[in-house]
C-alpha cells in the first residue's frame, strides 16, 4: 500500500459538493470512480474539507492508499485521464507517508470568495463569482474584516446544520482587497465551521453596503447566536484555494 | 436617432464569432434581436472588430442607432434584460454623436491572450485559455515579443484567409508576463489583421519551448509569407480587451 496526496482543482458548478451522496455527483465519488477505472481498486477518497454544492476548489487535497505503486506523476496523469471533462482535475500527485491525513494533518486552510461588483450582469465570470450590483465600500468592509481575525466564537457566522461541537475558531488573516471589478476576500484559518465563509462574506457585504458597520459585526460575534449574522453569501463565489500542512 | 456606444463581454463558446452568419448564433444577431425585443426595431449593430468563433471579449465595442430616446443605462439594462443567459452581457452605454463609428473611429485595439503552462488539464478555467504542458520561458518570450512592436508587414502572421489588402501594421506595445501558471501576452495595435494575435501567439510559443529564437520571429517577419510564421494558436485562449477612441 502506498498513500498519495493530491492536489484538486474543481468546477463547482458541476458537483453536489465535495462528499458523496446518493444519486447526485460529488468530487468524492468522481474521483473514486477515476481510481477504479485506473487500477480496479475501490477505495475511499479523503479530502480536506467537504466543501458544499457549487463551491470550487483551487486546491483541495485529499489523500488515498493505491495498492500499486506507481510514480506519483503517473497516478496523476492516469486520473486526469479517466476525469477527462469532469471538471476536476488532479493538479499534483505526491507519494506520503502512513500517517499524513488530509484533513487531520492541516494545518492551515485558505478560502477565497470572489463578488464581481457591477451594474452589468456576467458573462466571462457567470457561476464563478458573487454578482452584487450596489458599489460596495472595500476599505469598510477591510477594517471589519479584521473583527473576525483572532480567537472568537463564531456562532452567529456557522450553519445551524453545523455539526462541530465548539464553534470557536482561530482566525489567522482575512484581507478584502479589489481587482478591477473585483472584490477578493481571502481568509486563513486551521479549520473553519460549515458555511462560515459565507456568512462572514454575506455579513461583510452588508458592511461594505452600508447597512451595516464593523461594530455590527463585533455585535454580532458577541450575539453568539446564527439570528445575529448576516446572510449566507451564495456558493458559486467560494474557491477553496489552499490547505498547508 | 440617437447613437449608442455599446461596451460589451461575451463568452465565446457560444458564439461562431461576431459576425451575423446564416443558422449559428452569432454576438452580433444577439444584440440585434435583443434591440428588436426592446424596441421593435430591425437595425444593424456595428462591432469594432470581428472576433472569430470561440474568442471572447472583455472589452468589445459596437454602436447602434436608436429611434426610441432613452437614458444610456436604461438602454443596457434593458438589453441584459433580453440577453440573460446568453452569454453576452452589455457593459456600459452611453449616448454618442452620430459621427461615432465602433469601428473607424477606433484609435487602439488591445488584445490579451492566456496560456496556462502546467501539466494538469484544466478545470476552472477549461475553455478560457490554451492548455501548453511544456514548460515555458517566460523571459525568451518577452524578448522575441518586442521584435513584433514597430512597423512591420505581417504577412507572414496573418490568416491566408486575410481580405486586408495591406498587411502592414504598427503594433504600439506587446507584454508578456507570468501570472502564477498563467502566461499572459498583451498586445495594442490601431488595428489588426485576421488571426495575427493568434499566429504571434503560437509563434512566441515555439519561443517559449526553445524550438525557435528571437532570430526566427525577424526572419520570419522578413519572409513575408504565411508559411514562414507559426502555427495559429486556438481562439479559445484570445480575449478582445479593449478599445480606445
Amino acid at each position: 500500500m502506498q498513500r498519495y496526496k493530491l492536489t484538486i482543482e474543481y468546477d463547482g458548478k458541476f458537483f453536489c459538493g465535495w462528499q458523496r451522496q446518493n444519486g447526485v455527483p460529488s468530487v468524492q465519488q468522481t474521483i473514486e470512480e477515476a481510481v477504479y477505472a485506473f487500477c480496479k481498486q475501490k477505495t475511499f477518497v479523503y479530502g480536506a474539507g467537504r466543501t458544499d454544492a457549487g463551491v470550487h476548489a483551487l486546491g483541495q487535497v485529499a489523500h488515498v492508499d493505491l495498492e500499486i505503486n506507481a510514480e506519483p506523476f503517473k497516478v496523476a496523469d492516469a486520473l486526469n485521464f479517466y476525469l477527462k471533462n469532469k471538471g476536476v482535475v488532479i493538479l499534483k500527485s505526491e507519494a506520503v507517508s502512513s500517517d499524513f491525513h488530509a484533513r487531520f494533518s492541516a494545518t492551515s486552510r485558505s478560502y477565497i470568495y470572489q463578488i464581481m461588483n457591477r451594474r452589468a450582469p456576467l458573462a466571462i465570470k457567470e457561476g464563478r463569482a458573487w454578482h452584487v450590483i450596489q458599489s460596495l465600500d472595500v476599505q469598510k468592509m477591510q477594517e471589519a474584516a479584521q473583527c473576525f481575525v483572532g480567537l472568537h466564537d463564531f456562532n452567529s457566522f456557522r450553519s445551524i446544520r453545523c455539526q462541530a461541537k465548539s464553534s470557536t475558531r482561530l482566525i489567522n488573516s482575512f484581507e478584502v482587497r479589489q481587482l478591477d471589478s473585483i472584490i477578493e476576500l481571502k481568509v486563513k484559518s486551521k479549520s473553519f465551521l460549515h458555511n462560515q465563509v459565507r456568512v462572514m462574506t454575506g455579513s461583510l457585504k452588508l458592511v461594505g453596503e452600508g447597512k451595516w458597520t464593523k461594530e455590527d459585526i463585533e455585535q454580532a460575534l458577541l450575539s453568539k447566536h446564527r439570528t445575529a449574522g448576516g446572510p449566507t453569501a451564495p456558493p458559486h463565489g467560494l474557491y477553496f484555494a489552499s490547505i498547508e500542512y
